[in-house]
């Protein structure tokens, strides 16, 4: 075939190969999925449209649709071992709701217990501020944010835990792409913060999943 | 003479040219000062080093030199009108201190009182939050940050009134010499923010000072 | 619901949340712009197509639409305090309306009078210079240029009052979409001279309005 | 005073605020630091020369130097809790190591183990993998890279614990000062990789020896 | 006519001007490709989506078509001198397909032998070393790779004949269109590495398959 | 030796090489300005430090050193044809005036005449408005100018005469050495304006002086 | 109106405002034209596509349409002097035509004569050299090329007469929308050469019409 | 020791690694070097000043140096077999110099006969044609340039054998260190030629050397 499935990241490292949806005919995408699911592992698959999302259903009826993670998914056969503690996911505005849904969903598959903290920016602090139980308690951040991207600095200065920062390619004019949230996570002064490509919400979710999976 | 002096500026404006220091020989800044001197009007120099104050100084001793400002200045003959309320000038960082200092100087030369709030950056909020009463009062606020600038954002969510945010070259790394400051400042999704160039200190005091006149 | 409308804001700032149309669904705002309405606040929709305008009016027909401005809106219940003086909206190119037109909206929905001085670029300074009585007379003012966005500098150098810089996306090649004339701001050595994000015509007439207001 | 040293960070963060020693005089990193110490907190600062490393040393003699980390440091009067595991600091060339050593330095200060493994960029595969059994026994990966910053991807891709990737501005010509390693790395297709700013040693180490101490 | 067909290049260089489909109408395309053809010179379009394939076809039967390749093309009337080893195109991930076998096309009109090496991404090696013998025996690498672009380095670091490394313009985020790529290969601390266009296949192939026929 | 003197340009274009004097020792200087001098051409030499002029004209002592205009020079053997007209050259502030001291030199060497207009910045038009017999009479304009570069837009504006603009490295923050200059003036609505490289004063002289000797 | 035209240019400037068509409706291009048409100056339009061309024919018949040049036009009612000599537009690829011809219909409106020298890109010499007549007759060059940008630095080298270089927006991957082209020809060493904008085909015959009405 | 130098590359590659000396000490130049010498390789070290090879040469008298080269070096204990044919390194700019020397004593150190073409940049075209028969006779091409980069695209337009590109720092203005030749050589349309780092002279002559040793 085309594709080399990369099997062994499975064993190496607990979880498959995702599926990056954009880009990608849904026979192609189909094909894939198919092969990760054959071996039990969970099947992940990113960026997809509704029409294309609908068209790999109908080729592989075993995937789950979630539209506003514009994601396909199945769990693995096995149950993933649960999370150590609880992975939350804040987001800044509601347009960024797409990338922080797909890490959601990604810690999930992993076995993580997830909290949403939604529409929180800084501009409006006192709904941040509200959610003073979660950072508290969660063990792991993925903190999603456009336009200029404050948003996990200010998490990373109120919590002592892993904050993973996800800028995304919300805003506009001198936003350029998502490069001024990069820029603003990248020279966060508040420590224990990294940061992730724009827009990856997979990327933060795997690695917020791994990171409440240690010990 | 080689340098046209815009007495106008001072009729028209209320404020004559500043003279940008560096790049100018102590002999060229001595000169121009003197020009504006001479109509009785304030004087300011920026971007001076020890040295070269030094020299200017002993050219014109009627100038004052702030080091930490890195200025000299004179005020004008005649004092300017008092402002309606207060400038604030907030700052992240010790390091943003002399882009600070440059608008509170500029500020009170053109008649507004100042108040500092210096070291308040988004890593530890309860510093900002302890200033309270300062974010209260004040009619426009200047707030300096280098490295990922978001102290604006969080300031103008917290404030009706206008902020006007001075980035820094302050950084290293993916700060791009105050790219990633700017960038974020631009991107604020906090209404009433608006932005000057990179290390204007002087830019943000004096739209402060006017603003703090009008009415 | 999916969106924290920050109804704090309309509290602590005179005026609510704006809703940026663009990337939302007709029914995403017209239920963020309902409960904006229902506590009596200004409703202010920005960056709305025709096609997505005519939709929202169906669903909350108290919205007004102007196609010009691409915005939609409603006026708060109370009318606003009116503005100390008069705010003036300029703008270099035919093409730079839309921007110049949301930024008027803008500043009326907040209670400012707004005078218009359009397509008036530096390649033709009289069509500028025609206009002195009301750069003599307005407040504050909002320039709008796009291509080399030097109108800001050149309005700033003629009067002495706090100039908002809106540069805009307009121009083609080494335009960058904006950046070209958003650099020129930013380096006007013009002082009272401020800059807002690319496009952003909300943002500067917001600023002018609360400017408008102050004293 | 000019600075307010982030106390409550110690508390809530369980390590107070590092000094970044560039662009700071000998006098005020010995201020700072003295505040730090007098908590019974562990000091760290970075960036420091050679020479004003002796000046503050004169002035604060409990301070031990690394010249190779280009770090001053004071362990806490209390040592920290150990880590969980063993955090492995991987170097590309050897001029990545006073960036890797200021991870070491920073890891080590918070209890954690540290493994070293040096100059074992990608051009020479069997390097690498000559330190087998360090990839597959650390819980937590700080890798540190110039030029074209490849080594994090290829490690990644090796184990199945979080890797921080720290970017140096090591490399010339269209390095662009780390610009390039800090892209390629942010654009790694490995999961569980993500970035610090560019030459952050610190950073990467804090982050890493914070995952270390989970659970 | 309004293209001057550089026939020269045919006779000073053994391969004709190829033709640069995208952009050019299916007219532009088959009025070039014949009087190419018209000297018995190979002839291959680039970029040319299935629609205008299929239009040039029907206006010039004589051309294949490679819709994986996206390429157009017809076999030089006289069959070229064979090279004198084998040609390896190697390829990161499946959607580098395209450029890759642009790459693979471009040589074998030529007259090289290649062999295709692909889905072998650095975030797991052991897919590229399962290809030693394919590394120990060709005489010229092609190495296409997006996203970080970090292949052709480690390619270069296990072989010691020439390496041509093609960016590509997949990706997402911080990729911006293949420039995270290039800036990876252009950085390569690997000796015997250099780089052409984004997604230049043609170039790629072009001078792998001119390296093949040296000697 | 090391430089291949193109004689055949003075031929060819009436004005032989320039001697770029930056990164060149005095005594390569020398060599090369002595080999055009031989031939009776007009020698000049560019960018070269009060030191290294001094040294150079220790070995050729028939070198004139214009220090504001950090060049070196001598006339042609054969003066020049006069030009046509008159060529005006136009700064915008005093740390433009190396600059353009260069242009003015470099069109008086061919033969033009040249008017100086200095120290007129956009941000008080008055001072240009005063040169209006200038801008009336000359055949050709070189307009200097850093910071936001709005002042060849203004000028060309006002003349129907070509106007070749030179944008300087002048200014800090987001002039980014000189783009944000060069980025307006390129994209100057103002027709009969076209640009030449930051800091290109040589450039612009001579684009202006050929101008001025068409016909 | 919203308009207002700039009658005063065609006095000062002896050309009429171009139209840019692009971003403007065929009713607000219509509108314009007529009240350029109505002076009797000549009517240029830029950037129209096909469609949008033949509805502004419906509307205002007088115009014709060029539509390789994608422009539409009418003479002004008085014939313009005719030029001193001959303007030779010179382009590099088939792809940059459209550009190329712009810039001769603009200058053929001003009253220049025009010889076209069209695809005879760096990459095949003798395709240049074989126009050597031309090289050598015409009085100014505009020299339109794409990709790299050499072409009007070769030309500039063989010509002593000006040369006003067009980067185009033609390439791919690292041509960046025509920033690798507008970089060659600002940093060309060759003097007499200026640019325009990319693409800005109106900007270069223009001025080689202006430049060849001297004298 | 703090280097792992790679002796598996000698073997793997036939040429050791080089030793870049910009950023490292005399003493731990000389270390590796030894190290490499011991083995009987040849040794390179590039980019050291003049003092640093004084003192490099100090602790090992067996290296030579090539000031103008910024080099040290010692042929391998066995000379390396010789090429095939001939390596021509091609300059623009005298400027440009140790770059282009750095190429020829790299491929010398490989056994290759190497042709120097020095100071033939494209403004004067026949400078480079004056060298027709090296371009006819040599194997391979090392072309060196800076500003706007075009001598590469015009040699591989003039000879059928691969054109190493390498782009200097060399320029001022938008040269941006070397980015305008690197964007220039990368979007050349002339096939058979490739780039390496700006002002990597090691990495063209290394890839000249392999070339022409292939066979
Ligand atoms: N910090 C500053 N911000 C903005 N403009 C400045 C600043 N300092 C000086 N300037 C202006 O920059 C211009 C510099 O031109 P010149 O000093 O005449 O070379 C003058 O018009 C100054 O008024
Ligand atoms: N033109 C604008 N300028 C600045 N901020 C805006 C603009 N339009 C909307 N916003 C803010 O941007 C944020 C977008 O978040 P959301 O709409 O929740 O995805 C909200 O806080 C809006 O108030
Ligand atoms: N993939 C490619 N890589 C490099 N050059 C190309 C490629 N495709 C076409 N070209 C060249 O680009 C130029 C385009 O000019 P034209 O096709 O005449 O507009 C021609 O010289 C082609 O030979
Ligand atoms: N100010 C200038 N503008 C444009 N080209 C220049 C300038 N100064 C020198 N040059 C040219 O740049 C090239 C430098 O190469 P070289 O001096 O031989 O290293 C020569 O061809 C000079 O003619
Ligand atoms: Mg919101
Ligand atoms: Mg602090
Ligand atoms: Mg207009
Ligand atoms: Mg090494
Ligand atoms: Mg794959
Ligand atoms: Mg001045
Ligand atoms: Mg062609
Ligand atoms: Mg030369």
């Amino acid at each position: 075939g085309f594709a080399k499935v990369d099997h062994h990241r499975a064993m190496r490292q607990g979880f498959p190969e995702v599926i990056f949806g954009q880009g990608k005919t849904a026979a192609q995408i189909a094909r894939i999925a198919q092969a990760i699911y054959a071996q039990g592992a969970a099947v992940l698959v990113t960026r997809v449209s509704p029409e294309k999302a609908a068209e790999v259903k109908r080729l592989m009826p075993q995937l789950a649709h979630e539209p506003e993670a514009r994601c396909l998914s199945a769990p693995a056969k096995q149950p993933p071992p649960p999370g150590k503690g609880k992975v939350a996911v804040v987001a800044a505005g509601t347009s960024d709701l797409p990338v922080a849904l797909e890490a959601v969903l990604t810690a999930e598959l992993m076995g993580s217990k997830v909290e949403r903290v939604f529409d929180v920016g800084v501009s409006g602090l006192h709904r941040l501020l509200a959610a003073a139980d979660v950072l508290r308690s969660a063990s792991c951040f993925v903190v999603v944010a456009g336009m200029e991207g404050a948003l996990p600095s200010v998490v990373a200065g109120l919590v002592d835990r892993p904050v993973v920062a996800v800028p995304t390619s919300i805003g506009y004019g001198a936003a350029f792409g998502g490069l001024a949230a990069l820029l603003g996570m990248l020279n966060s002064c508040a420590p224990g913060l990294s940061v992730v490509n724009i827009d990856n919400g997979f990327g933060g979710g795997y690695l917020a999943g791994m990171i409440d999976h240690l010990g």
